[in-house]
C-alpha cells in the first residue's frame, strides 16, 4: 500500500536510511562491550534488520525482507565498517547518530503498521506490530549484548512513545481512509519530533506507583 | 478441536485467565527491576503471549493468534495498570498469583499439545511444542529483563514437570483418541495439582550428579 | 537438493551427529551454571536444534524439522543424559567435543545455506542463512545462559569465520552449477579445518580498531 502512495524508490531509501542508523547504534555497542569486528557485524544486523524480520515472521511474509533484498543486508555492513575504523569519531557524533535512530523510529513504526494491516491484521494489531518493528531491533540488540533493554529502564528518554504515537496515527489514518503521502510522513514525523524532544529535554516515563506502605516494608 | 469439546467462549476465557496471570508475574517482575511503565507492559504481554506465539509461529498459525484477538492484547494491558497502582497489594497477594499462574500453565501445556497436533504435528512433537507454549512466555519474560531463566534455575520449585505431565497425558489421550471435555479438563487439572504441590512442598529437580572427582577438582 | 545428492540416511546420520555435538555443549554449560536437570536438556534442545528451528522459521519450511523428526527431537535428550551422569568424564574429553562441534559447524553451514537456496532465496541471502543455522544454536544458548554470547567475544576463537567460508563456498558451488557430493562435502570439511585451526593456534578476530584520540579520551 505505501509502494502506490510513494515511489518505492524513495520508501526504499528512506528504509536503508533507517536500517543504517539502527545498525550504527548496534555497532557502537558492540565497540562498548569489547566485542570482536564479527560481533560488530552480528549486533549491527540484528539491530538493523530485527524489527523487520519479526514482523514480517508474525504476518507471515516470508522469506522475510531482510532475507531478499541484499540491500537490506549490506547496509549493516557498511555501518560495521564505518564504526570499526572510525568509532571515536562516530560516537562523538552521537547526538547525529540520535537524529538518524530517531528518524528510522519514525519511519518504522509507519511502515510496520501499513505492512501488517496490508496483511490483514485488525488495526489495533497492525499498530502494535508497527511498535514492535520500530523497537524489536534494538531490544535485540540489547537482548544479544547481555544488557538489560534500554527500552524497559526507566532511566531512559521515552522511546516507546513516539512509536507508539507514530503507529496509532498511522492506525487511525487506515480507520478513517485517510492515509496518502502526507498524513503518513506526517505520522513518522510526528514520532521524529517526539523522539527529539525527550531526548532534549530528557522526558521520561514513570515507575510503578511507590506506595508508602510499599516503602516501608521494603 | 477443542473448539469442539469446549463452547468457544468458556475456551476463550480460560485462554485471558491464563494469560492475566502470567501477565501478572510479568509486570511484578518488570516492577522490580525497577523498569517504567512501558517496562511493565513489554514484559506483561511477553509474558503472557510469547508461549502461543512462538508455537503459532512453529505450526505456520500467522498471523498469530496473539496479534488478531483484541483481548489477547488488551488482557496484559488490564494487568500492567493494575500491578502499576497497586503492586504492594499484588506481591502481598502472591500466593494468589502462584495459584493463577498454575492454571495458566496447566491449560496452556493442554491446549498447546491440541492446537499442535491439530496442525499435523505428530504426538512427541506436539507435547513438546504444549510444554513450550506453557513455559516459554515466562522464559521470554527472564530473558527480556536479563535474568537467569526461572525455569532452568535448579533452586527453584518444579515448574517445567507439571506441564510435561499435562501435555503427555493429553498426548496420551489424542492417541488413544479419547480426548474429551473430562480428560482434557483431568490432564489441565493435573498439571495445576501437581504446580501446587510443587509449590507447598519446594519439590525440586535434581542437579547433574557431582561425582566425587569433579568435587575434587573443583 | 542435498537430498539428491546425497543417500538420505547418510545426510540424516551426519545431521543427528551435529545436533548431538551441540547438544553437548549445551547441557556442559548448563551444569556449569548449576542448572537443574530440566535446564540441561533444555540448553541441549535449543543449542542443537535453535539454529535450524530459526531458518525453517524464516524460509517459511514449517513445522520446522525440529519439530517433525523425532529423532531431532531425542538426539539432544541423550546428549543431556550422558552429560547429566558422566559431565566430569565429558568435560575432560572437552578437546573431542570440540572436535564434533567443529563438524556440526562445518556440516550446518552447507545444509543450511542449500536449504535456503532450495527455497528460493538469492545466494548472498542463502549464505547468511547457512552462517545463521550454523551459529544460532550456540547464540541462543548463551542468551538463555544469560551470558555474552560467545559468538560476539573477541576472546574466543574464530567461530563466524569457518562457517562464513563453508557458506560461501557452497554458494559459489550453487552459483557455477557445481553443488555435488565432492563440492558440498569439501565446503563443510573446509569449515570444520579452519575451525580446529583456529582452535589449535587461538586464531582470533580483531575489535574495532582502536585510535590514539581514542585512548586518550577514556
Amino acid at each position: 500500500m505505501l509502494q502506490q502512495l510513494f515511489s518505492p524508490s524513495l520508501l526504499h531509501a528512506l528504509d536503508l536510511i533507517g536500517i543504517f542508523a539502527f545498525a550504527i547504534s548496534g555497532a557502537l555497542l558492540a565497540v562498548r562491550k569489547n566485542f570482536d569486528v564479527f560481533g560488530l557485524a552480528v549486533l549491527a544486523e540484528v539491530t538493523g534488520l530485527g524489527g523487520g524480520l519479526f514482523r514480517d515472521l508474525v504476518i507471515g511474509a516470508v522469506p522475510p525482507a531482510a532475507f531478499t533484498d541484499l540491500g537490506y543486508f549490506v547496509t549493516p555492513l557498511i555501518a560495521t565498517v564505518l564504526v570499526f575504523f572510525f568509532h571515536p569519531h562516530v560516537e562523538r557524533l552521537q547526538r547525529g547518530v540520535n537524529v538518524f535512530d530517531a528518524a528510522g523510529l519514525g519511519l518504522f513504526c509507519v511502515v510496520g503498521t501499513v505492512k501488517a494491516h496490508d496483511y490483514g491484521l485488525n488495526l489495533a494489531s497492525s499498530a502494535a506490530l508497527g511498535l514492535v518493528t520500530a523497537v524489536g531491533g534494538g531490544v535485540l540488540r540489547d537482548v544479544l549484548a547481555n544488557e538489560v533493554p534500554s527500552l524497559l529502564r526507566w532511566d531512559r528518554d521515552l522511546y516507546a512513545v513516539p512509536a507508539i504515537v507514530g503507529a496509532t496515527l498511522t492506525a487511525l489514518c487506515l480507520r478513517f481512509d485517510t492515509l496518502n503521502p502526507a498524513t503518513s510522513a506526517s505520522a513518522a514525523v510526528t514520532a521524529f519530533l517526539i523522539r527529539l524532544l525527550a531526548l532534549r529535554y530528557h522526558w521520561r516515563a514513570p515507575r510503578a506507583w511507590q506506595r508508602r506502605s510499599s516503602v516501608r516494608e521494603e
